[in-house]
């Protein structure tokens, strides 16, 4: 339901939120993230455009939060690099349903206005703080704040 | 967050149970619901594979529902062509989080799970029962029952 490059840009979201706003080179992200640096690369490309990270050049460069975590929710991320298409007109262009829905893409239309709710209502910075031992990215006892 | 598939196959499961039982060509289907009809073909053969609708040969031959209007929901018409693919393990193959997702991936998979239970909780029937002016597929004032 959720395309890979989803998936892909809530990994390095998450690695740069563990990160304390130091810049990460993308290959540093790529390999924590498991995601292959050529793709990685488009994705944060993305997430730049979108405002939600930021591209540091030079010796310490890389990428870092545009925001604090707090502010970023997994919505907003999906929204940055593959935004859920909610049906605004009817899908088969039947002018008198227009933007009145029939039923069936009604009901289809309010699961997307349902996970966007879900979606939007945890921020990056909930998912760290929640007690676990499945820290995001990491094996059990490898994980080291910085 | 949905296929072309998915769109397809719901269209043509709304024609068939808006066709009383009575085989329909699949050119037929085609041309209402508007899907080309080699790619209706295929939905219409995962649908059958899935025990939602029957074909029938012969003279008037033609696909009818498998079962009642009020026994089929969307999800399992969803599940037929194109399932959604719930997070069953660590997609990043970590093996202590294994099947205890990370806050980041439960939370993923909660979305799914909430989208299951909005989508199996509508039938066709009562798509078909619901007062409208936008009747599935068909123009304001052009629909006969048959």
């Amino acid at each position: 339901m959720f395309s890979q490059t989803v998936e892909y840009a809530l990994r390095a979201m998450i690695y740069l939120a563990q990160s304390s706003g130091k810049p990460q080179p993308t290959e540093e992200i790529a390999k924590v993230t498991k995601v292959p640096p050529a793709y990685l690369s488009k994705v944060l490309q993305s997430m730049s455009k979108g405002g939600l990270v930021i591209s540091q050049r030079g010796l310490h460069g890389g990428f870092r939060l545009a925001k604090k975590p707090e502010e970023v929710n997994i919505l907003d991320i999906i929204s940055s690099v593959d935004p859920i298409e909610r049906i605004q007109t009817c899908p088969l262009g039947l002018k008198s349903h227009g933007v009145h829905l029939c039923p069936l893409h009604r009901r289809v239309d309010n699961a997307m206005a349902e996970v966007e709710k879900t979606l939007s209502a945890s921020t990056l910075a909930e998912l760290l703080a929640e007690p676990t031992d499945s820290i995001p990215l990491y094996e059990a006892g490898t994980f080291k704040p910085s």
